[in-house]
Protein backbone atom coordinates (compact mmCIF):
# COMPACT_ATOMS: atom_id res chain seq x y z
CA UNK A 1 0.00 0.00 0.00
CA UNK A 2 0.90 3.59 -0.48
CA UNK A 3 -0.71 5.01 2.73
CA UNK A 4 -0.90 9.00 3.50
CA UNK A 5 -1.90 9.10 7.15
CA UNK A 6 -3.79 12.08 8.48
CA UNK A 7 -3.55 12.94 12.19
CA UNK A 8 -5.05 15.39 14.12
CA UNK A 9 -4.20 15.85 17.23
CA UNK A 10 -2.21 18.90 19.02
CA UNK A 11 0.54 16.69 21.09
CA UNK A 12 2.39 14.05 19.40
CA UNK A 13 3.19 12.34 23.44
CA UNK A 14 -1.05 11.47 23.84
CA UNK A 15 -2.01 8.02 22.91
CA UNK A 16 -3.25 9.45 19.60
CA UNK A 17 0.48 9.95 18.98
CA UNK A 18 1.38 6.75 20.23
CA UNK A 19 -0.76 4.76 18.06
CA UNK A 20 -0.06 6.50 14.56
CA UNK A 21 3.63 5.55 15.79
CA UNK A 22 2.56 2.05 15.90
CA UNK A 23 0.63 2.53 13.42
CA UNK A 24 3.42 3.58 10.75
CA UNK A 25 6.06 0.97 11.92
CA UNK A 26 3.65 -1.50 11.53
CA UNK A 27 3.06 -0.16 7.82
CA UNK A 28 7.19 0.08 7.44
CA UNK A 29 7.02 -4.06 8.85
CA UNK A 30 4.92 -4.96 6.08
CA UNK A 31 6.53 -3.66 3.47
CA UNK A 32 4.33 -0.57 2.64
CA UNK A 33 4.94 3.32 1.75
CA UNK A 34 3.73 6.01 4.31
CA UNK A 35 3.61 9.95 3.85
CA UNK A 36 2.23 11.58 6.87
CA UNK A 37 -0.08 15.00 6.89
CA UNK A 38 0.71 15.73 10.77
CA UNK A 39 -1.53 19.17 11.03
CA UNK A 40 -0.91 20.55 13.91
CA UNK A 41 2.78 20.23 13.33
CA UNK A 42 2.24 21.30 9.93
CA UNK A 43 0.44 23.88 11.35
CA UNK A 44 -2.69 23.39 8.74
CA UNK A 45 -4.78 26.46 8.20
CA UNK A 46 -7.84 24.63 8.03
CA UNK A 47 -10.35 28.03 7.23
CA UNK A 48 -11.48 27.92 3.81
CA UNK A 49 -11.48 31.66 2.32
CA UNK A 50 -10.95 33.87 -0.86
CA UNK A 51 -7.23 33.23 -0.60
CA UNK A 52 -7.34 29.72 -1.41
CA UNK A 53 -8.54 31.07 -4.48
CA UNK A 54 -6.45 33.75 -5.79
CA UNK A 55 -9.89 35.27 -5.89
CA UNK A 56 -10.43 39.45 -5.73
CA UNK A 57 -12.33 40.28 -2.78
CA UNK A 58 -14.06 43.00 -4.79
CA UNK A 59 -15.99 40.29 -6.17
CA UNK A 60 -18.32 38.20 -4.30
CA UNK A 61 -17.51 34.76 -3.78
CA UNK A 62 -19.09 32.14 -4.84
CA UNK A 63 -16.69 28.61 -3.11
CA UNK A 64 -18.00 26.20 -5.72
CA UNK A 65 -17.29 28.24 -8.94
CA UNK A 66 -14.11 29.86 -7.55
CA UNK A 67 -12.18 26.60 -6.13
CA UNK A 68 -12.81 24.59 -9.24
CA UNK A 69 -11.64 27.24 -11.28
CA UNK A 70 -8.66 27.81 -9.37
CA UNK A 71 -7.88 24.06 -9.69
CA UNK A 72 -8.33 24.62 -13.61
CA UNK A 73 -6.27 27.18 -14.15
CA UNK A 74 -3.41 25.90 -11.72
CA UNK A 75 -4.01 29.09 -8.89
CA UNK A 76 -5.19 26.56 -5.68
CA UNK A 77 -2.88 27.96 -2.98
CA UNK A 78 0.52 26.05 -2.42
CA UNK A 79 -0.51 24.08 0.68
CA UNK A 80 -3.18 22.82 -0.76
CA UNK A 81 -1.62 21.47 -4.01
CA UNK A 82 0.67 19.69 -1.83
CA UNK A 83 -1.90 17.96 -0.09
CA UNK A 84 -3.71 17.00 -3.35
CA UNK A 85 -0.19 15.83 -4.40
CA UNK A 86 -0.13 13.72 -1.82
CA UNK A 87 -3.42 12.14 -1.77
CA UNK A 88 -2.96 11.52 -5.36
CA UNK A 89 0.33 9.22 -4.44
CA UNK A 90 -1.97 7.37 -2.21
CA UNK A 91 -3.78 4.36 -2.69
CA UNK A 92 -4.65 4.25 0.81
CA UNK A 93 -6.11 7.25 3.18
CA UNK A 94 -5.28 6.65 6.89
CA UNK A 95 -7.81 9.64 9.27
CA UNK A 96 -7.00 9.87 12.80
CA UNK A 97 -8.43 11.69 15.02
CA UNK A 98 -9.63 12.06 18.28
CA UNK A 99 -13.35 12.48 18.77
CA UNK A 100 -14.57 16.02 19.86
CA UNK A 101 -18.00 16.45 19.90
CA UNK A 102 -18.81 14.04 18.12
CA UNK A 103 -16.97 14.81 14.85
CA UNK A 104 -13.67 15.94 13.48
CA UNK A 105 -11.35 18.29 15.16
CA UNK A 106 -11.90 21.78 13.35
CA UNK A 107 -8.15 21.15 11.95
CA UNK A 108 -8.96 18.11 10.13
CA UNK A 109 -12.70 19.50 9.04
CA UNK A 110 -10.51 22.25 7.59
CA UNK A 111 -8.45 19.44 5.52
CA UNK A 112 -11.61 18.10 3.50
CA UNK A 113 -12.82 21.89 3.26
CA UNK A 114 -10.37 22.78 1.52
CA UNK A 115 -8.30 20.46 -0.35
CA UNK A 116 -11.67 18.68 -1.95
CA UNK A 117 -12.20 20.98 -4.62
CA UNK A 118 -14.93 20.18 -7.54
CA UNK A 119 -12.34 18.80 -10.30
CA UNK A 120 -9.82 17.74 -7.64
CA UNK A 121 -12.02 15.40 -5.32
CA UNK A 122 -15.40 14.97 -7.89
CA UNK A 123 -16.88 16.45 -10.33
CA UNK A 124 -16.88 13.62 -13.28
CA UNK A 125 -19.58 13.01 -15.35
CA UNK A 126 -21.11 10.02 -16.77
CA UNK A 127 -20.32 10.09 -20.43
CA UNK A 128 -23.34 8.26 -21.33
CA UNK A 129 -25.93 10.00 -19.04
CA UNK A 130 -24.22 12.96 -18.46
CA UNK A 131 -24.93 12.52 -14.72
CA UNK A 132 -22.65 12.94 -11.88
CA UNK A 133 -20.80 10.42 -10.52
CA UNK A 134 -20.73 10.32 -7.12
CA UNK A 135 -21.19 7.98 -4.02
CA UNK A 136 -18.97 5.35 -5.34
CA UNK A 137 -17.99 6.18 -8.56
CA UNK A 138 -15.69 9.58 -8.68
CA UNK A 139 -11.89 10.96 -9.20
CA UNK A 140 -11.17 9.26 -6.19
CA UNK A 141 -12.32 5.45 -7.02
CA UNK A 142 -9.76 2.85 -6.56
CA UNK A 143 -8.39 4.61 -3.29
CA UNK A 144 -9.61 3.33 -0.12
CA UNK A 145 -9.65 5.07 3.65
CA UNK A 146 -9.80 3.91 7.24
CA UNK A 147 -11.06 6.03 10.09
CA UNK A 148 -9.01 5.64 13.46
CA UNK A 149 -10.63 7.47 16.18
CA UNK A 150 -10.47 7.15 20.02
CA UNK A 151 -12.85 8.81 21.90
CA UNK A 152 -13.42 9.57 25.94
CA UNK A 153 -16.69 7.41 26.27
CA UNK A 154 -17.05 3.73 26.88
CA UNK A 155 -17.63 1.65 23.66
CA UNK A 156 -20.59 0.34 24.13
CA UNK A 157 -22.44 4.05 24.54
CA UNK A 158 -20.89 4.69 20.78
CA UNK A 159 -23.01 1.34 19.64
CA UNK A 160 -26.02 0.86 18.32
CA UNK A 161 -27.42 0.83 21.73
CA UNK A 162 -25.43 3.09 23.19
CA UNK A 163 -26.74 7.23 24.57
CA UNK A 164 -24.50 8.74 22.02
CA UNK A 165 -25.36 6.86 18.87
CA UNK A 166 -23.51 4.53 16.81
CA UNK A 167 -20.34 5.37 15.40
CA UNK A 168 -21.15 4.64 12.10
CA UNK A 169 -23.79 6.92 12.06
CA UNK A 170 -21.92 9.95 13.96
CA UNK A 171 -19.25 9.26 10.67
CA UNK A 172 -22.08 8.96 8.17
CA UNK A 173 -20.73 12.24 7.01
CA UNK A 174 -17.36 11.48 6.43
CA UNK A 175 -17.75 8.02 5.57
CA UNK A 176 -20.80 8.34 3.03
CA UNK A 177 -20.93 12.01 2.58
CA UNK A 178 -17.39 12.52 2.00
CA UNK A 179 -14.98 9.83 1.28
CA UNK A 180 -17.71 7.46 -0.58
CA UNK A 181 -18.98 10.61 -1.83
CA UNK A 182 -15.46 11.38 -3.57
CA UNK A 183 -15.34 7.41 -5.03
CA UNK A 184 -13.40 5.89 -2.25
CA UNK A 185 -13.78 2.79 -0.58
CA UNK A 186 -14.27 2.72 3.29
CA UNK A 187 -13.54 0.07 5.75
CA UNK A 188 -15.03 -0.28 8.49
CA UNK A 189 -14.09 2.38 11.56
CA UNK A 190 -11.38 1.57 14.53
CA UNK A 191 -12.43 3.31 17.60
CA UNK A 192 -10.14 2.89 20.64
CA UNK A 193 -12.96 3.88 23.63
CA UNK A 194 -12.35 4.95 27.13
CA UNK A 195 -9.24 7.19 25.66
CA UNK A 196 -8.95 9.69 28.74
CA UNK A 197 -7.75 6.46 31.23
CA UNK A 198 -5.54 4.22 29.18
CA UNK A 199 -4.19 1.39 31.53
CA UNK A 200 -1.10 -0.14 29.85
CA UNK A 201 -3.07 -3.10 29.73
CA UNK A 202 -5.89 -1.21 27.33
CA UNK A 203 -2.84 0.69 25.24
CA UNK A 204 -1.76 -2.97 24.35
CA UNK A 205 -5.08 -3.81 23.83
CA UNK A 206 -5.56 -0.62 21.45
CA UNK A 207 -2.27 -0.93 19.50
CA UNK A 208 -2.30 -4.66 18.48
CA UNK A 209 -6.04 -4.12 17.31
CA UNK A 210 -4.48 -1.32 15.52
CA UNK A 211 -1.94 -3.61 14.31
CA UNK A 212 -4.10 -6.31 12.94
CA UNK A 213 -6.23 -3.70 11.14
CA UNK A 214 -3.45 -2.38 9.18
CA UNK A 215 -2.13 -5.95 8.51
CA UNK A 216 -5.91 -6.83 7.24
CA UNK A 217 -6.42 -3.53 5.95
CA UNK A 218 -6.00 -4.67 1.89
CA UNK A 219 -8.54 -7.31 2.25
CA UNK A 220 -10.89 -5.90 4.21
CA UNK A 221 -14.59 -5.61 2.53
CA UNK A 222 -15.17 -2.16 2.62
CA UNK A 223 -18.61 -0.94 4.56
CA UNK A 224 -21.43 -1.65 1.62
CA UNK A 225 -22.56 1.73 1.26
CA UNK A 226 -25.09 1.99 -1.87
CA UNK A 227 -23.60 3.36 -5.59
CA UNK A 228 -25.29 6.00 -6.54
CA UNK A 229 -25.44 5.17 -9.97
CA UNK A 230 -25.67 1.30 -8.91
CA UNK A 231 -29.81 1.43 -9.48
CA UNK A 232 -30.68 1.81 -6.26
CA UNK A 233 -32.02 5.54 -6.56
CA UNK A 234 -34.18 7.00 -8.86
CA UNK A 235 -33.78 10.22 -11.59
CA UNK A 236 -34.10 12.23 -8.27
CA UNK A 237 -31.79 10.75 -6.77
CA UNK A 238 -34.39 9.31 -3.77
CA UNK A 239 -33.83 4.99 -2.57
CA UNK A 240 -36.07 3.37 -5.06
CA UNK A 241 -39.78 2.68 -2.76
CA UNK A 242 -39.07 -1.14 -2.08
CA UNK A 243 -35.69 -0.54 -0.76
CA UNK A 244 -34.29 -1.19 1.82
CA UNK A 245 -34.61 -5.14 1.84
CA UNK A 246 -34.65 -6.15 4.30
CA UNK A 247 -35.51 -3.43 6.59
CA UNK A 248 -32.86 -1.81 8.80
CA UNK A 249 -33.45 -2.86 12.92
CA UNK A 250 -34.23 -0.17 15.09
CA UNK A 251 -31.26 1.57 15.78
CA UNK A 252 -29.50 4.57 14.71
CA UNK A 253 -30.20 8.56 14.97
CA UNK A 254 -34.15 7.36 14.75
CA UNK A 255 -33.64 5.64 17.75
CA UNK A 256 -32.67 8.52 20.55
CA UNK A 257 -36.24 10.29 19.80
CA UNK A 258 -39.56 9.86 21.81
CA UNK A 259 -41.62 10.29 18.89
CA UNK A 260 -40.60 10.54 15.21
CA UNK A 261 -39.27 14.32 14.44
CA UNK A 262 -40.96 15.94 12.20
CA UNK A 263 -39.55 16.05 8.46
CA UNK A 264 -37.31 18.39 7.87
CA UNK A 265 -39.30 21.12 5.67
CA UNK A 266 -38.34 20.83 2.54
CA UNK B 1 -35.46 36.48 23.23
CA UNK B 2 -31.99 37.28 23.66
CA UNK B 3 -30.18 35.49 20.56
CA UNK B 4 -26.57 34.85 19.56
CA UNK B 5 -26.11 34.73 16.25
CA UNK B 6 -23.51 32.63 15.31
CA UNK B 7 -22.41 33.25 11.57
CA UNK B 8 -19.62 31.26 9.55
CA UNK B 9 -19.00 32.15 5.99
CA UNK B 10 -16.47 33.64 4.11
CA UNK B 11 -18.61 36.41 2.28
CA UNK B 12 -21.10 38.67 3.86
CA UNK B 13 -22.33 39.38 0.47
CA UNK B 14 -23.17 35.86 -0.28
CA UNK B 15 -27.00 34.44 0.24
CA UNK B 16 -25.82 33.26 3.64
CA UNK B 17 -24.91 37.19 4.47
CA UNK B 18 -28.67 38.00 2.94
CA UNK B 19 -29.97 35.67 5.21
CA UNK B 20 -28.65 36.66 8.38
CA UNK B 21 -29.17 40.46 7.26
CA UNK B 22 -32.79 39.56 6.62
CA UNK B 23 -33.20 36.95 10.39
CA UNK B 24 -31.14 40.10 12.07
CA UNK B 25 -33.63 42.73 10.97
CA UNK B 26 -36.95 40.20 11.60
CA UNK B 27 -35.67 39.77 15.44
CA UNK B 28 -35.60 43.90 15.93
CA UNK B 29 -38.60 43.80 14.31
CA UNK B 30 -40.53 41.64 17.32
CA UNK B 31 -38.42 43.18 19.86
CA UNK B 32 -35.82 40.52 20.54
CA UNK B 33 -31.91 41.54 21.54
CA UNK B 34 -29.14 40.07 19.64
CA UNK B 35 -25.68 39.83 19.51
CA UNK B 36 -23.25 38.50 16.13
CA UNK B 37 -20.47 36.27 16.25
CA UNK B 38 -19.58 36.61 12.45
CA UNK B 39 -16.69 34.17 12.43
CA UNK B 40 -14.80 34.99 9.79
CA UNK B 41 -15.25 38.75 10.25
CA UNK B 42 -13.85 38.00 13.66
CA UNK B 43 -11.10 36.03 12.24
CA UNK B 44 -12.27 33.25 14.90
CA UNK B 45 -9.20 31.14 15.35
CA UNK B 46 -10.75 27.02 15.24
CA UNK B 47 -7.42 25.28 16.18
CA UNK B 48 -7.36 24.00 19.93
CA UNK B 49 -4.40 24.25 21.27
CA UNK B 50 -2.03 24.06 24.62
CA UNK B 51 -2.01 28.14 23.97
CA UNK B 52 -5.96 28.42 25.02
CA UNK B 53 -5.13 26.65 28.09
CA UNK B 54 -1.79 28.46 29.27
CA UNK B 55 -0.30 25.02 29.25
CA UNK B 56 2.74 24.27 30.14
CA UNK B 57 3.82 22.60 26.27
CA UNK B 58 7.11 20.94 28.37
CA UNK B 59 3.97 18.75 30.00
CA UNK B 60 2.04 16.23 27.58
CA UNK B 61 -1.78 17.80 27.11
CA UNK B 62 -4.49 16.35 28.23
CA UNK B 63 -7.26 18.14 26.44
CA UNK B 64 -10.13 17.25 28.95
CA UNK B 65 -8.09 18.05 32.39
CA UNK B 66 -6.37 21.20 30.95
CA UNK B 67 -9.06 22.53 29.30
CA UNK B 68 -11.44 22.21 32.81
CA UNK B 69 -8.70 23.46 35.00
CA UNK B 70 -8.35 26.62 32.65
CA UNK B 71 -11.67 27.10 32.83
CA UNK B 72 -11.80 27.09 36.89
CA UNK B 73 -8.83 29.04 37.37
CA UNK B 74 -9.56 31.84 34.81
CA UNK B 75 -6.77 31.08 32.71
CA UNK B 76 -8.88 30.63 29.24
CA UNK B 77 -7.40 32.60 26.05
CA UNK B 78 -9.75 35.90 25.88
CA UNK B 79 -11.49 34.94 22.69
CA UNK B 80 -12.71 31.93 24.24
CA UNK B 81 -14.13 33.99 27.14
CA UNK B 82 -15.82 36.34 25.10
CA UNK B 83 -17.44 33.99 23.40
CA UNK B 84 -18.49 32.10 27.12
CA UNK B 85 -19.85 35.20 28.23
CA UNK B 86 -22.08 36.11 24.79
CA UNK B 87 -23.59 32.37 25.39
CA UNK B 88 -24.04 32.89 28.83
CA UNK B 89 -26.13 36.21 28.23
CA UNK B 90 -28.23 34.37 25.18
CA UNK B 91 -31.38 32.56 25.85
CA UNK B 92 -31.09 31.26 22.42
CA UNK B 93 -28.16 30.45 19.91
CA UNK B 94 -29.06 30.40 16.37
CA UNK B 95 -25.93 28.65 14.10
CA UNK B 96 -25.75 29.65 10.81
CA UNK B 97 -23.87 27.87 7.91
CA UNK B 98 -23.18 26.14 4.37
CA UNK B 99 -23.17 22.75 4.83
CA UNK B 100 -19.83 21.95 3.43
CA UNK B 101 -18.83 17.96 3.41
CA UNK B 102 -22.14 17.53 5.24
CA UNK B 103 -20.93 19.48 7.78
CA UNK B 104 -19.95 22.68 9.62
CA UNK B 105 -17.17 24.79 8.11
CA UNK B 106 -13.72 24.02 9.92
CA UNK B 107 -14.20 27.69 11.48
CA UNK B 108 -17.42 26.82 12.97
CA UNK B 109 -16.45 23.27 14.07
CA UNK B 110 -13.71 24.77 15.86
CA UNK B 111 -15.96 27.01 17.95
CA UNK B 112 -16.99 24.21 19.22
CA UNK B 113 -14.35 22.77 20.35
CA UNK B 114 -12.52 25.33 21.85
CA UNK B 115 -16.07 27.21 23.51
CA UNK B 116 -17.39 24.34 24.86
CA UNK B 117 -14.99 23.43 27.84
CA UNK B 118 -16.37 21.47 30.72
CA UNK B 119 -16.92 23.60 33.41
CA UNK B 120 -18.89 26.03 30.92
CA UNK B 121 -20.81 23.63 28.75
CA UNK B 122 -21.19 20.12 30.62
CA UNK B 123 -19.72 19.24 33.74
CA UNK B 124 -22.83 19.01 36.39
CA UNK B 125 -23.72 16.24 37.96
CA UNK B 126 -26.73 15.07 39.85
CA UNK B 127 -26.60 15.62 43.31
CA UNK B 128 -28.65 12.39 44.71
CA UNK B 129 -27.21 10.18 42.57
CA UNK B 130 -23.50 11.42 41.45
CA UNK B 131 -24.16 10.33 37.56
CA UNK B 132 -23.27 13.12 35.22
CA UNK B 133 -26.07 15.61 33.96
CA UNK B 134 -26.30 15.33 29.82
CA UNK B 135 -28.37 15.26 27.27
CA UNK B 136 -31.06 17.05 27.95
CA UNK B 137 -29.89 18.46 31.53
CA UNK B 138 -26.67 20.24 31.77
CA UNK B 139 -25.09 23.20 31.85
CA UNK B 140 -27.16 24.95 29.23
CA UNK B 141 -30.38 23.94 30.01
CA UNK B 142 -32.98 26.72 29.62
CA UNK B 143 -31.32 27.90 26.56
CA UNK B 144 -33.12 26.97 22.90
CA UNK B 145 -30.73 26.56 19.71
CA UNK B 146 -31.97 26.73 15.96
CA UNK B 147 -29.50 25.31 13.04
CA UNK B 148 -29.85 27.23 10.09
CA UNK B 149 -28.11 25.66 6.80
CA UNK B 150 -27.92 26.63 3.17
CA UNK B 151 -27.05 23.46 1.13
CA UNK B 152 -26.12 23.31 -2.64
CA UNK B 153 -28.68 20.22 -2.52
CA UNK B 154 -31.54 20.15 -3.77
CA UNK B 155 -34.51 19.12 -1.33
CA UNK B 156 -35.67 15.85 -1.52
CA UNK B 157 -31.59 14.38 -1.41
CA UNK B 158 -31.49 15.68 1.79
CA UNK B 159 -34.49 14.35 3.09
CA UNK B 160 -35.40 10.85 4.28
CA UNK B 161 -34.88 9.36 1.12
CA UNK B 162 -32.56 10.58 -0.60
CA UNK B 163 -29.14 9.85 -1.05
CA UNK B 164 -27.43 12.41 0.60
CA UNK B 165 -29.08 11.22 3.93
CA UNK B 166 -31.80 13.20 6.42
CA UNK B 167 -30.68 16.33 7.47
CA UNK B 168 -31.42 15.47 10.65
CA UNK B 169 -29.28 12.41 10.68
CA UNK B 170 -26.17 14.62 8.89
CA UNK B 171 -26.80 17.28 12.27
CA UNK B 172 -27.00 14.32 14.63
CA UNK B 173 -23.72 15.20 15.94
CA UNK B 174 -24.45 18.77 16.43
CA UNK B 175 -27.90 18.53 17.19
CA UNK B 176 -27.79 16.03 19.71
CA UNK B 177 -23.97 15.22 20.30
CA UNK B 178 -23.17 18.85 21.14
CA UNK B 179 -26.73 20.88 21.29
CA UNK B 180 -29.13 18.63 23.31
CA UNK B 181 -25.67 16.86 24.88
CA UNK B 182 -25.63 20.39 26.48
CA UNK B 183 -28.95 20.68 28.02
CA UNK B 184 -30.49 23.11 24.95
CA UNK B 185 -33.54 22.16 23.32
CA UNK B 186 -32.97 22.23 19.82
CA UNK B 187 -35.45 23.19 17.52
CA UNK B 188 -36.01 21.88 14.13
CA UNK B 189 -33.28 22.74 11.41
CA UNK B 190 -34.23 25.29 8.69
CA UNK B 191 -32.67 23.87 5.24
CA UNK B 192 -32.02 26.35 2.01
CA UNK B 193 -31.72 24.08 -0.04
CA UNK B 194 -29.82 24.51 -4.17
CA UNK B 195 -28.52 27.38 -2.66
CA UNK B 196 -25.88 27.45 -5.37
CA UNK B 197 -28.52 28.88 -7.78
CA UNK B 198 -30.71 31.49 -6.00
CA UNK B 199 -33.05 32.77 -8.18
CA UNK B 200 -35.20 36.23 -6.80
CA UNK B 201 -37.89 34.12 -6.33
CA UNK B 202 -36.56 31.14 -4.73
CA UNK B 203 -34.68 34.31 -2.20
CA UNK B 204 -38.23 35.60 -1.30
CA UNK B 205 -38.90 31.98 -0.14
CA UNK B 206 -36.31 31.26 1.78
CA UNK B 207 -36.26 34.52 3.39
CA UNK B 208 -39.92 33.97 4.52
CA UNK B 209 -39.72 30.99 5.90
CA UNK B 210 -36.47 32.36 7.51
CA UNK B 211 -38.56 35.25 8.95
CA UNK B 212 -41.72 32.93 10.09
CA UNK B 213 -39.25 30.35 12.21
CA UNK B 214 -37.94 33.13 14.07
CA UNK B 215 -40.83 34.85 14.51
CA UNK B 216 -42.29 31.07 16.13
CA UNK B 217 -39.20 30.01 17.57
CA UNK B 218 -40.48 31.24 21.22
CA UNK B 219 -43.11 28.68 20.68
CA UNK B 220 -41.80 26.08 18.69
CA UNK B 221 -41.64 22.22 19.96
CA UNK B 222 -37.59 21.30 20.13
CA UNK B 223 -36.95 17.83 18.53
CA UNK B 224 -37.61 15.11 20.84
CA UNK B 225 -34.75 13.96 21.85
CA UNK B 226 -34.45 11.49 24.67
CA UNK B 227 -33.54 12.61 28.37
CA UNK B 228 -30.12 10.36 29.34
CA UNK B 229 -31.57 10.99 33.06
CA UNK B 230 -35.28 10.33 32.00
CA UNK B 231 -35.34 6.54 32.24
CA UNK B 232 -35.38 5.52 28.29
CA UNK B 233 -31.35 4.52 29.10
CA UNK B 234 -30.05 1.86 31.84
CA UNK B 235 -27.02 2.62 33.76
CA UNK B 236 -25.18 1.74 31.16
CA UNK B 237 -26.01 4.54 29.14
CA UNK B 238 -27.59 1.93 26.74
CA UNK B 239 -31.33 2.15 25.16
CA UNK B 240 -33.63 0.11 27.18
CA UNK B 241 -34.35 -3.68 25.13
CA UNK B 242 -38.07 -2.52 24.51
CA UNK B 243 -37.14 0.65 23.16
CA UNK B 244 -38.08 2.50 20.58
CA UNK B 245 -41.67 2.50 20.36
CA UNK B 246 -42.55 2.65 18.12
CA UNK B 247 -40.34 1.05 15.96
CA UNK B 248 -38.82 4.00 13.82
CA UNK B 249 -39.28 3.44 9.59
CA UNK B 250 -36.79 2.48 7.32
CA UNK B 251 -34.38 5.82 6.99
CA UNK B 252 -31.53 7.18 8.46
CA UNK B 253 -28.05 6.36 7.51
CA UNK B 254 -28.66 2.68 7.94
CA UNK B 255 -31.18 3.09 4.52
CA UNK B 256 -27.87 3.68 2.77
CA UNK B 257 -26.18 0.64 3.14
CA UNK B 258 -27.19 -2.74 0.41
CA UNK B 259 -26.83 -5.15 3.84
CA UNK B 260 -26.18 -4.25 7.57
CA UNK B 261 -22.83 -2.93 7.68
CA UNK B 262 -20.83 -5.14 10.84
CA UNK B 263 -20.87 -3.65 13.74
CA UNK B 264 -18.04 -1.06 14.84
CA UNK B 265 -16.03 -3.17 16.59
CA UNK B 266 -16.36 -2.45 20.92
Amino acid sequence: MKVLWLFAHPDQRSLSGALMTEGLRTLDAHGHQHRVSDLYAMKWNPVLDAADYAHDPAHRLHVGEASQRAYTEGHLAPDIRAEQEKLTWADTLIVQFPLWWYGMPAILKGWFDRVFVKGFAFGLTDPATGRPLRYGDGKLTGKRALVVTTAGARAATLGPRGVNGDLNDLLFPLQHGTLWYTGMSVAPPLLIPAADRTTPTAYATAATRLRERLRTLPTTDPLPFRHQNGGDYDDDLLLHPDLPQPSPPPTGPAAHYTAPPPPVHL
